[in-house]
């Protein structure tokens, strides 16, 4: 089953280190089992891999004092937050030192004029914006799980609003990262824009911790819009779904989600969530602006739906039938779950040119029916972007192999339509084969060349995106 | 005069490379006088520094084995397209090869439904404005200078339509890089977003020629919008203005420009450009939207300038008009220097959170005062981003070392108010002295790490943004 491997262990560097870690960090520092495993935890196939210790730190002083103890010793360290990433990012396939940042959670600058802000790395998601809620402000970054904002950078997550307002590398400012020999970098000021030296901001967020750990994160925020309104509509076919996507991407207008559920999705939504849709492939959309702004673009976005077969479009203003229905599809994983009760949910992510979004959806369905497969496709459509939950049985190997052929497959079919292997769970360890095939291995020497250059002897979460 | 310096010269490896390439290129490789001063080229007071040769390559398989020949003897390869920076970035300083990029002029691909499309370092965003206009498309970064986009690829250029559309670094979806070794590599397909392994086009994007040239950029393109118009609003104070400036930003209004003149500054345009605005602190605006959405954006803003005691305030949906006052404001350079005939302008930008401009410029405007200079302010307000055009008597040795100890004041300035010493314009040379201001050693340090590991042998345009 497992497509990540062991790599060779340390033993006298981590016995040392452990020694040295526990007289300092006392009931911080932990050893068991269940901690150990919880770290180690991935929410994919791969194998769960644990650390040798899970330290709690409490400030950027202590994650440097860390990861200067495991430089000397050459003893790997993990980044932990909230363990919601799907490519095996927390592993420690060599051991090694879990940091775990959720400690570190306090909101330490709110600039309302600037509209930023300036957090810790174990702020979630969720807590950050019931906290921005009352100046009139909200992080837009959504990737369905409330993440933390460390993670979320680490990652470059993305999700339901970036068709909108970016990913992560779009919102993140600037980062505080201690790097692998213990010493702080600031990657930038709280200016808007800057062209001073190489942004080392844009290059550490989505470098999966194997360049450094976050210590502090400087955030763009959004001033929360006047107006929103969703709406949803039924089509004939994904093929007509995406090709509706497109439209409105091309006539510009700036819808702040739309997510497309294939009809298999949209029935287990149903059964979970308690809806009446139609069991058609599904757009759900939202638009932001103010209240004349709004209409015009559900206006706009209607006459677009129509041409292309689109039935039951309905938008509203309504709150509480807004919820439902971004509940419903927050929920969609566990929906999902339920339509083969037991079974693994295997997510897979690919994205691709919006052009190619239509092709891309219709030959990966009809692949899944040819496999068998019990799987609903959703997606970040305007991005080009979706992902498919395989529903497998853990113990049936030869149903893992056929996931894992399945997945190989579409990683492929993406890359050969000018896409990419991931629109936003990461590399980690699962897509490490992909990343080669997408880029070349002039690229990809380049990267191990940074790594080298900034992690020498590779103790930054080692084992993921690129060897070195 | 000069705060740039000259480095060693290779001399015994120059004679062979040009040697070499003389016989490769012919006609394309030129040692004339004329033509390296030229391509020495600098737009400040920074003292020209020739390359030993010019080669005018055609592909980027030229570019690779022009490359090689260097890397073999260790010699400086520096990339030229327009000329128009503005810190010295074509500079020579330990001679070496100029690579000119203007003969790779072609629009490679455009992709309509994609909104991107693929052009050669040598295309200019006016030659590619005009090729896209009759698909109903445009590339909006616009940095004045009708500049390569390999040029502004490379320094991250912004201006005008930043505050909306966002830099380079947001504009650029994709390199093709030949590195110091000759190597070419690509760094991502054509999806809107991935997560793919690290960000290697935004460390590309604005690294100046240091870590390697630009042999095809992928671009993001808009959609012209339905409606664009323009305005303008005269402002008691700079202070009023800036203030206004902050809250059109709060108010999420989409300004697509916002552009400050201060009154000296409207004073020469009016001279200029044969106008008759009022001669105080200025506003320039334009709207791009629906017919609706420009009406109701320009009235949002009548309502928070009139609050701040804006005066004479119009906006037009005329096309004439409109073209007239932003002509106006990109002649600003020549109205400026017409302030003082004979003068050297001095450009000079800095970029400080929003917050904090009016400050930064009232303090700016005072001490310009108290130096007794003539030097119009004009900002890309909206990003928080001003230029000063002190214009100066070059052969007044007394005045350049006032200017350039203003310059040192305005830079340490915004640094203290946590922006940043370049906006825009880049390090280049002239910068490289705030660089470690105001990010600090380490950071800089982890710049010179990553240069080490890309180009060992520093032959990449040496001697700019960072020493290694």
């Amino acid at each position: 089953m497992a497509i990540n491997h062991r790599m060779p262990r340390n033993e006298e560097g981590i016995a040392t280190v452990v020694g040295v870690l526990k007289q300092q960090f006392g009931d911080r520092f932990q050893t068991g089992d269940a901690i150990r495993e919880q770290h180690g935890h991935t929410t994919t196939w791969l194998e769960n891999q644990w650390p040798d210790a899970v330290v709690f730190a409490q400030n950027k002083d202590e994650i440097s004092e860390i990861i200067k103890v495991c430089a000397t010793h050459k003893v790997p360290v993990i980044p932990f937050g909230t363990g919601t990433s799907l490519e095996g990012h927390v592993n420690a396939p060599a051991g090694g030192i879990c940091i775990d940042v959720m400690q570190m959670d306090k909101i330490l600058a709110v600039y309302p004029d600037d509209l930023s802000c300036v957090v810790q790395p174990g702020v979630t998601r969720e807590q950050l914006n019931i906290h921005l809620r009352d100046q009139g402000l909200f992080f837009p970054i959504d990737p369905g799980a409330n993440a933390s904002l460390g993670g979320m950078a680490a990652t470059c997550a993305s999700g339901t609003n970036a068709v909108r307002y970016g990913t992560m590398k779009d919102n993140v400012m600037a980062v505080e990262v201690v790097m692998a020999d213990g010493r702080v970098v600031r990657t930038a000021q709280r200016a808007k824009k800057s062209s001073a030296g190489y942004d080392l901001t844009r290059l550490m967020v989505g470098s999966e911790g194997t360049l450094g750990l976050f210590s502090e994160i400087t955030l763009r925020l959004q001033g929360i819009p006047e107006a929103i309104s969703s709406a949803r509509c039924t089509f004939p076919s994904v093929d007509a779904a995406c090709k509706t996507v497109m439209q409105v991407i091309q006539c510009g207008i700036p819808v702040a989600r739309i997510e497309l559920l294939d009809a298999l999705q949209v029935k287990a939504c149903n059964a979970y969530s308690k809806l009446d849709l139609p069991e058609e492939p599904l757009l759900l959309l939202e638009f932001h602006g103010s209240d004349a702004g709004v209409i015009e673009q559900a206006e706009m976005f209607g006459s677009i739906a129509e041409d292309q077969g689109g039935r039951d479009y309905t938008s509203t203003t309504s709150t509480e039938e807004r919820n439902k229905l971004w509940q419903a599809r927050h929920d969609a994983y566990w929906a999902t779950l339920q339509l083969r009760p037991g079974a693994m949910g295997i997510s897979t992510d690919v994205c691709v040119p919006i052009s190619r979004l239509a092709e891309c959806v219709s030959l990966t369905q009809e692949r899944l029916k040819v496999d068998g497969f019990i799987s609903p496709i959703v997606g970040h459509v305007g991005d080009g972007n979706f992902h498919c939950l395989l529903l497998i049985d853990k113990e049936n190997e030869d149903e893992i192999m056929r996931a894992a052929t399945f997945v190989s497959w579409l990683n492929n079919l993406a890359i050969s339509l000018d896409g990419t292997c991931t629109g936003e769970h990461g590399i980690g360890q699962g897509k490490m084969p992909y990343l080669e095939r997408e880029l070349g291995s002039a690229t990809v020497d380049a990267m191990i060349a940074i790594k080298g250059a900034l992690d020498p002897d590779g103790i930054m979460n080692p084992g993921k995106v690129v060897r070195g």
